[in-house]
């Protein structure tokens, strides 16, 4: 039987430690491709390269697979992998290991999750790794383990069209991680602030900042789990139709003499 | 009674004509206040700049409204507003008119549907609006009408925290627009291929090209209601979770020694 073709992708940039932790550990399932980005990307949600160029570059890091540097966004480095760089569909798609935690809201800024859905919209079974760190040094191999586990799950039952993971890793010793929890997204949001500063010429600038704010505490969510320091496993797609306000908005009469 | 209060953004810049002709319509209903990408940032799906200082300029064009070109995305220009330029929520946020199609798959690349999701999570009600037609010079004011009643009916009826309505019109007179479709957003996918060229040093670079595939024929979808020259009408959220899938993959284990 073929290894399965693995493409590995991350926001961080394919020189971030996260992704070389993740190209170990793929090595070991199949045969690893990645395409990632040639600098950071992070937090740019499904951002999508159209009015420019994109530059892809084949790099040598650490092994003998084949691995391009991307001068474009996540969402950009897995159409290129998919219809340029890799000779058939991938079996599987891993993006990661994020330097930061993606659960709740942060999904949808999130260019490690953009990348898992958009391998999700190619019909690619696809999961998005996050380590609740944010350091550059984390430290990845607490769970390789369970990274492993959930990548061969996904290959052994796929994923139906249109479905991703988002997992989530408490930044904890190995022997702390109490398992895995599939569960839904917390609903909270970012309570933010903008730093107001000025440059040394004495112009104006606007630096965000922020603190997230969860909105609930129920047992069902992600975050919930991550307190826990149970991994969270968050089946994630990318229709965005609020299907239950359909009957409600369609009562709405659009005529401007209401008024 | 106070005027609303009106948040305008898009995500072509705050000089596109799409803009222009929303802000004439919204002066019409309320208070208006500007915050808008200084160039165009189409494609910017939900980017939010973080490793950078964003720019904020009080710009004069057509009124005495106050206006601000904004260095940063559609995302950023909606949180600068509303934490750094308005003293209050506004009543409502309106995005585009966007020169092109943000329907079915679409929203999630859209930076016009990204700033309405965006103040959705804020809690303000958010409409993003996009005109089926590219060009510069597209004619946004067969619309006009619809667009006003769209806006009113939100002020009036309000949205429930965290919708927000993607509005796509198609690009006809507005006597054969046959009026409002409330529907969900079309299955369909881009086919998509890279052109490959060389550059004037020889250095190759690749370019996205592709075409849009819908993927269903039902009358519930924006699709159909855009083909049949109806204005569509999605309800738009942003809980990524694929809630049904979630008993499903509860039954993985996550032993490595399953292989």
């Amino acid at each position: 039987m073929n290894k399965p073709l693995i493409l590995v992708t991350n926001d961080d940039g394919v020189m971030a430690p996260g992704i070389r932790h993740l190209v170990k550990y793929m090595i070991e399932l199949g045969e690893v491709v990645v395409v990632a980005p040639d600098k950071p990307q992070s937090g740019m949600g499904h951002a999508v390269t159209i009015t420019n160029p994109l530059r892809l570059e084949k790099i040598t890091v650490d092994g003998d697979h084949d691995e391009y540097s991307c001068s474009g966004t996540p969402v950009d480095c897995v159409k290129l992998g998919v219809k340029v760089v890799l000779k058939r569909k991938p079996d599987l798609l891993v993006s990661g290991i994020n330097h930061g935690a993606n659960s709740s809201i942060n999904v949808i800024y999130s260019g490690t999750m953009s990348a898992a859905i958009e391998g999700a919209m190619e019909g690619i079974p696809s999961i998005g790794f996050s380590l609740l760190d944010y350091r550059f040094d984390a430290d990845f191999t607490q769970s390789e383990r369970f990274i492993k586990a959930i990548a061969l799950n996904t290959l052994k039952y796929g994923l139906p069209k249109g479905i991703c993971l988002n997992v989530n890793i408490p930044a904890v010793k190995h022997d702390m991680i109490k398992g895995v929890k599939i569960c839904r997204q917390a609903r909270g949001n970012w309570d933010e602030s903008f730093d107001h500063r000025n440059d040394p010429r004495g112009k104006d600038y606007y630096w965000l900042a922020g603190r997230f704010d969860l909105h609930e505490n129920s047992n069902e969510t992600d975050e919930w789990a991550l307190a826990d320091n149970y991994i969270s496993v968050v089946p994630t797609q990318f229709d965005l139709t609020a299907h239950d306000l359909i009957p409600e908005i369609t009562k709405w009469t659009f005529d401007v003499e209401q008024r």
